[in-house]
């Protein structure tokens, strides 16, 4: 990492990144509790970001790689800071405070609490706004509020943060895209409040609430997680699960250019929806033989599918109850997650449209040797390299699983639960059968799921470049 | 299939089916056992032989799709005449006989006997012979008895049947290739029962054992699979299990071409061992401590090892005491066995060498964007079709793991072992842990798990091109 130019990025996000911290800090004094958990990771947020800031750098040019470093050193970076808070606040061990910051930012929510209704207001806080900073991207944040480079450049940046097969610019410039992007987050947010509210739940929960859910992340306040509801709110959040499963340049379409027909077009929109809806049949026609009421088994079915396939993993009771049919469903649906260019991790159902597509045409070319297939998606052609590097992330994705899965089952925990604790980390859903939470793990594993989840959160490439770039 | 030349074929398939039956009708003779069980499939199948072979078909061509057809339908139907032996001597149903057919000819070596000790020396004889001529291929044996169509069409044949991302001519002919081919198949399988011999064990049972390891099936004569044979004789099975899952090109370079330098340098033999000496060390490791002796540990890491990773399901003892670890290492390996042109089942280490390679690839592309990478395999480039074919094989690959499981998940067993019974049928190994048997299974998860060893052997394409050509 010769480029001075990545440490000078870093630390304007870490300047950044420390008048974030200042929100956490209002709400300790809202709540009459102490700013110390806060305090601390904001001076050292800003002084390193500053002392980084202030480096003088003659080369402007930044390269792609160089994107993916920013981005991986950033994430970790911001992690560990994340993670002062809860060390201070309540005194646990720094791998156990790394694996609760790393879920937060990935929006993956599985914690290493076994009783959350202790935590203080703050920290609650500080959990949910996690999501919601990790959810957009800590990078795109960072671009939303000051200039780094210039326009091309930054694209490095944000395509090497951003989830899904690729990224394009939805209008000219990219501080513009990017406002339109974080307006249309915080309405959906805002909505979501306004509607737990008329529900019956209080404002500070409901911020918390509407928080988790537009990072799909899934921390909540209550042990129990979102099962004392009211039925109202379940379908509140169950709805706002699904929006923010969506990407958002359909969002963009509908309401900045208000072209609503091709936004309802769109294959990934389209393969979305088929595939959430026949998962909530499938699962209600398994499933509610188990249920007393049939409106419990539907709310049941609705909310569980949305809460997994968007990685966001609140829960309204017992998912253990869910037969191996299932459960293997779900943990297909984990793994696949929701769209590309939304706040969900996995695998994303764009790259699954083009993997299908690819093995249709694939078979075609079996079948009729001579004819020229080409793969479309949303209209335009999918250039080879881009089915390439779906099919190299589908490599990596099988890989590191399998890896960690070894690692974990260190743990000795049968191979059900380390499937669940692996799945459930690397997709970044934080929901999982047989867990309900991560403190019985060891300080190794939640070390090594600290970094599946920023593997899967970072879709693998920027840590592997990084790593790639620490050997030279 | 307007094509009648396929029915030719199929019917040309049946004939040397129905002679190869003449081989378990004289072991019957021999132990002084009913013929009937053979004497029925084998008049079935001279008949409908005899039947598609007086087809006049002017139309000689052959095409690339042909080939898949053929050989799906001659495997179907040799798996249902297989079938029959079980269904006349033993009187169980046709799922039943249908399962342990299938997993005969697919060499997966997962039976429905909770008690095979009380079977017929002619159904023994019949379950090990399966494994014979499915390991090598059925067409591929009757493709060296007599000849199909011109040596360049007959190409489309094998390659749809032999495992592996491409299949070469090894020698100028089809017929001279093949010759070798089962040279080397018949002198391994009959030093193993010399050894065998040496070893204590009677003829019989060598011969049984022999050809269950030259097909990697797995199907033994005693319930306890191989725990009671001698450890002099443990090692022989472990020792051919390892030699059976090489690539046969090596042994074609090192005895016919006299290459054993390039052989050597073969990237997918260093790879396979490799992967089979690590893991044999990773084993041991995990496991010593559960053992009175390091001998017992050693020599149940090296069986083990060895046949789980060339798919053939021998077993010396409870493989159920090994940990988590252990078992997610043993699943990753079913799932790749071994080389490419071996008789194994699996991924193969070829497409993980060409897997790991465009990863390579694929990283150096983003850290060097300018410079260009060519991915070359034992010694040759290797075409972007068969990267992009090997892509298409692992979606399909993951895509029907997960149909499958979902299927089978209806038993209601747990997670693991429904995961242990689709791996061990998919990748045509039979030996997996929580399961001693399959007797157990409803009829629909039995005919659903021999169509998923069907499409682990014939490597998927040649099963859903004939799919496809079913609905025209």
């Amino acid at each position: 990492m010769k480029n001075k130019l990545v440490y000078k990025h870093i630390g304007k996000v870490l300047i950044v990144f420390s008048i974030l911290l200042l929100i956490p800090i209002l709400i300790s004094l809202l709540f009459r509790e102490s700013i110390v958990p806060f305090i601390i990771p904001l001076s050292i947020s800003l002084l390193i970001g500053m002392l980084l800031d202030s480096l003088d750098v003659k080369n402007k040019t930044l390269y792609a790689r160089d994107g993916f470093i920013i981005v991986a050193l950033s994430w970790i970076i911001i992690s560990i800071l994340g993670s002062l808070p809860f060390m201070i606040d309540l005194h646990i061990s720094f791998p156990d405070a790394l694996f609760e910051s790393v879920s937060g930012f990935t929006t993956t929510g599985a914690t290493i609490f076994s009783d959350v209704e202790k935590l203080s207001k703050s920290i609650l806080f500080w959990r949910s706004f996690t999501h919601f900073i990790g959810g957009m991207g800590v990078l795109t944040f960072v671009m939303a509020v000051i200039p780094l480079s210039r326009d091309d450049k930054s694209m490095h940046v944000l395509k090497a943060e951003m989830p899904g097969p690729s990224v394009a610019k939805l209008v000219p410039g990219i501080k513009k895209t990017l406002f339109y992007l974080y307006a249309i987050y915080l309405v959906l947010t805002i909505s979501e409040i306004i509607l737990l509210l008329i529900g019956g739940l209080d404002f500070f929960n409901s911020m918390l609430i509407a928080m988790s859910t537009a990072g799909t992340g899934g921390f909540a306040y209550l042990n129990s997680s979102l099962a004392t509801f009211s039925l109202f709110n379940k379908y509140v959040v169950a709805l706002f699960m699904f929006l923010f499963g969506i990407n958002f340049n359909i969002y963009f379409l509908v309401v900045v250019m208000k072209e609503i027909k091709v936004a309802l077009r769109s294959e990934e929109l389209k393969t979305y929806i088929l595939l959430y809806l026949s998962s909530i049949i499938f699962l209600l026609i398994n499933t509610y033989s188990k249920f007393s009421s049939f409106s419990d088994a539907l709310s049941s079915s609705v909310f569980h599918i949305s809460s997994f396939m968007t990685s966001t993993g609140f829960s309204i009771g017992d998912v253990n109850i869910y037969p191996t049919s299932c459960r293997v469903v779900i943990l297909a649906l984990m793994l696949i997650s929701a769209c590309a260019g939304s706040t969900c991790g996995g695998f994303k159902i764009s790259r699954l449209v083009i993997c299908y597509k690819k093995i249709k045409r694939d078979l075609l070319k079996i079948i009729h040797p001579n004819s020229v297939h080409i793969i479309t998606f949303e209209g335009k052609k999918v250039e080879e390299e881009t089915v390439n590097s779906t099919c190299t992330f589908l490599f990596l994705y099988v890989f590191l699983i399998i890896v960690i899965m070894v690692l974990i089952g260190f743990e000795g925990f049968g191979l059900e639960t380390t499937i669940n604790a692996v799945f459930t980390t690397f997709a970044n859903v934080g929901l999982c059968f047989n867990i309900s939470n991560f403190a019985a793990f060891s300080s190794f594993s939640k070390i090594v799921l600290s970094i599946g989840m920023l593997l899967g959160r970072l879709e693998i490439f920027p840590l592997i470049v990084l790593m790639t770039s620490l050997r030279k």
